[in-house]
């Protein structure tokens, strides 16, 4: 069967319809291009395939048509014999490509580098050769194929059992041709994984050399469409354990170049495996930071560091589910301001029209704004901006602030009881709601679920420098802020008071706070703030908030700021009377980062960024 | 009463105790300083009052003490004697200091300046005056006081009826003293209101006359508290109408200044209203939007400003629990990129340890790089920056974007049908839900819902061409990108024939689109791309994206775009292979100003940005 045996009469009649096919858009067809297909359409009469619109407004015509109005005959030849000159100038044309097309397809083959690709008439399915490259997914028609999720094939309580045929899209995780079997494995969401086959068929051997030599073509990574049918298997290696695919037909939907940056399967080893290989015949690749970070989207298809991504996500759910409960709103502040939200934190500028804008390095100023304007309990969640030179496992210089600030009646201690809520159900929600991820994540990255107590564990200032002096640190006269050290400590120590990984510190000395923190009332040396810790290090920050203006300019006035326009609403805005309030601010990555005991922020940041890094 | 009856000894005993009592940090006192309390307190013994923590870690002492040494009897008298001296030289140093204060208070009480001062221990509220200003709120103590909402006032089903004692906060909204009696509103959450009233009681017309002289001074937008008895009343002004409160005590927590920019009530009435006084004897001041602006937190005072942003919170929150249940995941992309992400949008640019970066337009690049990770529904909802120097009701320099992308299986429409029931779901859950906030909005800014179709209303470019050409606009070749009258005039004709105020236009040329988009497979001229309206004005853009590497750099050439690293990286990302996927941006506040019908967007905003705003 090659494209030269059907005759030039019929070969022009599937050119000229697929032209006036294609013009008329209301009705879609997919064009042919493989000779076996274009055989088997024109036999099975190639009806035509109109899409049906799931909308309700009709679909009109793609270019509209005017009437026609009433001719001479002497136009109406005249109209007529110019239509059939264009006809058949086109149809010459039309055949002049064709046949260099022809030609070019058969230097290809015979350089053996062609594949057969077929351009999927889905409805006709039956026509085509049970495998091919999809031509590129350009929304022509709606196939209303229902693929069928890896997910829901694991598991005795799945719906779908042996004998059962589906349809599976995912990507091919990984494949293997040996003589006459292949087996593949097929990798839906980055960690559900099932196995798919094909053996050679002795009664069949033409095709099972074609189906055969089209498997070995397909490259790792590549989007594949697979119909099988189930078969009883025992495959330790997928997360689909009991059945494997017995494919029936394959079709790769995109193709991934073949040299990938570094294999999935690289990145998802846990250091002690990596490790552990280093002494056999076959060490295993370790990859470095830099090299993962630089080619985000193949580090984020590992199982582990996908199911980071989804636990971070569930870390913004938990925290909303909770203040919602809690009487919050959800506020967007804007991120270019006048002037610093936090002295002392180094800041990016922009050219504003004309001014200097600075990017917030805290939402700090405008959610105590929200309080003056009568949203008493609010909630923001989005970007914070450190141009800080830091090149720490802990700094990033854009990471995502959760931010909450709140009225209180009479004491900063509501806000904590808020707060402490809002914890408790991250945590409990994490461990019910994200169990597989973090089984998941636990298999790369080992790690121990947080303690936490019931109540608050809230240690005061002093008792921490007296845990400190007694761990043999040199505290100075004890008002100055903490070490990273310092506070590894302190977490060490109290998990052996407490028995818990989350605690609170308050009280910290106003030098090392910033202006808008409310002093303490007996002693304006210490402040109503506090940090929050998760295994000795720090994820939140916050504090009863100033919000009388006369402390407030005298409290800038210590610090040596002067209030620049920015800060001048903020002041005023407290003028025209205010409630009590405190807040606090979270680092999302950091929660994520120090949750799950990674050794790496970056590691819980989709696309970080640090002094070194502003791609991808 | 005048501070000089009391002997100096009960002075000197009190001063003695109040600074030891200070000291000693785990003992919570409030310091008194007004005469009668200093009184009343004494004859009542003043039994310590200790703070008992709420938290499960005991409280530590605030200063450690060290362990007295032994010592000779010669050093304990010398120990002893300067003691004494240092007490002595305290005391005279503080009977000084008193001395001046009551001078200052006496000539400030000759000048009838005088308030009283009420330095509140709460557990003993009863010993004071049952008015005053509190001392600044520093989290000293927490009286446990249950303050009643004063939305729990309202309506039919209230548990708190006439006789019942209640604990309110709130602002002071307005007040009247006239003669005998006050009348002043108490708001909360800037709609709840309630009337509270005390009248001058003929037994007692000493305390009267001191009462009224402090409510008199009280300013509004003050923050109080009251303590009052409900009764029976008929007070048609507020949102609590059938009781008003009998205030027995009243305290003020935060004091707003005596001039504020403007009037909440003068913040909230209707246009019309504004309009229709201008005739009257009384005609009402007009805001400016400029003077709202620069006073932002005074304008979301208003019953109606505030509920926008309610409104803004809750598109949010059905935003995501939409897609939530659609299967998306949450992502939080840098805002700090390499190049453009939406070439021909302005862009801000900053210094990023010596290279350029750019504020990100849109999280384009970044949620499509997110489908690569095998994050195969993404949304995120986070702020999008466009320098460009519009001066639109309608344009913002920094916007909220609520994005989405999504892998496909073969069409597009499946994310347009996403994007329908989610917006279904907003529009739905507006109604039901924040159907107080709406009214609201309504009295003040006058709108009809918006109406949509159970099903997508999609209508194609080529239709929208002859609606215009009927409407009488010059389309040219039909190819260019609609202007703001056209978008209105379309909005207009499809409300005619469909009867919705939300449709979805399809098949824009790939002219006036982003280099990303999927080309239409029939045309090239055109895309597979769509933009969303509510009352003819656009809310969304999306398209299929491209996802072949091949195609895109095609793409890019022909716009004339020269790949950057950000752009290779994203290339590269589709290199290793990705779904083919489609997705839509959405501004959160052109969503929430059209659907509310509002004259202009900044009014969605909380601090809009725009070229001539970047404060407060």
């Amino acid at each position: 069967m090659s494209l030269s045996t059907p005759t030039n009469n019929i070969k022009k009649f599937v050119i000229a319809m697929l032209v006036s096919v294609a013009i008329q858009r209301s009705v879609n067809v997919l064009a042919f291009q493989s000779k076996a297909h274009v055989r088997r359409a024109l036999l099975s009469g190639m009806s035509q395939h109109v899409e049906r619109s799931p909308f309700l407004c009709p679909m009109k015509r793609w270019m509209s048509t005017e009437n026609a109005t009433e001719k001479t005959e002497e136009e109406l030849a005249a109209i007529k014999a110019e239509r059939e000159a264009r006809k058949a100038e086109k149809e010459r044309l039309k055949a002049e490509k064709k046949a260099k097309k022809e030609a070019e397809r058969l230097a290809l083959e015979q350089a053996e580098e062609i594949q057969d690709v077929t351009y999927l008439f889905y409805e006709k399915q039956d026509q085509y050769e049970p495998f091919g490259d999809l031509s590129r997914t350009m929304s022509r028609s709606r196939t209303g194929r229902e693929f069928v999720n890896v997910q829901d094939l694991e598991g005795e309580g799945s719906k779908y059992g042996p004998g059962d045929t589906v349809w599976l899209r995912g990507r091919l995780h990984s494949i293997r041709v040996k003589g006459g079997s292949c087996f593949l494995v097929l990798r839906q969401d980055s960690f559900h994984t099932v196995q798919a086959c094909f053996f050679k068929d002795k009664e069949n051997p033409d095709f099972s050399q074609k189906m055969i030599k089209y498997l070995k073509s397909l490259t790792e990574e590549s989007v594949v469409d697979i119909e099988g049918v189930l078969e009883s298997a025992e495959v330790k290696s997928c997360s689909v354990q009991n059945v494997e695919v017995k494919i029936k037909r394959i079709y790769s939907v995109t193709k991934a170049a073949s040299i990938l940056p570094f294999l999935v399967e690289d990145a998802s080893r846990s250091e002690a495996e990596v490790d552990a290989s280093q002494e056999t015949d076959r060490p295993f690749p370790r990859l470095g930071q830099e090299l993962r970070l630089d080619n985000r989207w193949m580090d984020l298809r590992a199982p582990a560091n996908n199911a980071i991504m989804r636990v971070q996500s569930m870390v913004c759910q938990l925290f909303r589910e909770s203040l919602y409960s809690q009487g919050f709103i959800e506020i967007h502040t804007p991120k270019l301001i006048a002037g610093e939200s936090e002295s002392g934190a180094g800041v990016f500028t922009t050219d504003y029209f004309g001014q200097t804008a600075c990017l917030a390095q805290s939402p700090q100023l405008y959610k105590q704004m929200a309080i003056s304007s009568d949203l008493t309990r609010v909630f923001e969640i989005g970007p914070v901006f450190r141009a800080e030179n830091s090149h720490t496992r802990r700094h990033l210089c854009e990471f995502t602030g959760l931010d909450l600030e709140m009225a209180i009646n009479d004491h900063y201690m509501e806000t904590l009881e808020v707060i402490h809520k809002m914890f408790k159900h991250i945590f409990n929600g994490l461990e019910t709601r994200m169990a597989k991820e973090l089984e998941i994540i636990r298999q790369q990255y080992q790690s121990e679920p947080v303690t936490f107590t019931e109540e608050p564990c809230v240690i005061h200032w002093p008792e921490a420098m007296e845990i400190l002096t007694k761990e043999g640190f040199d505290i100075g006269d004890g008002m100055g802020d903490l070490t990273g050290a310092m506070e590894l400590a302190l977490g060490k120590v109290v998990k052996e008071i407490y028995g818990t990984d989350f605690f609170m510190l308050d009280k910290y000395p106003m030098e090392v706070r910033p202006f808008y923190t409310m002093p303490d009332p007996d002693d304006p040396k210490f402040s109503n703030s506090y940090d929050i810790f998760i295994r000795g290090q720090e994820i939140c920050s916050g504090a009863q908030r100033c919000h009388d203006p006369e402390l407030l300019e005298e409290l800038l006035a210590q610090k040596g700021i002067e209030a620049g326009d920015g800060l001048k609403s903020y002041i005023q805005s407290f003028r025209d009377g205010v409630y009590p309030h405190a807040g606090a601010g979270i680092g999302l990555e950091r929660v994520v980062f120090l949750y799950l005991g990674l050794d790496n922020v970056r590691k819980a940041s989709m696309f970080p960024r640090d002094p070194n890094r502003c791609t991808p």
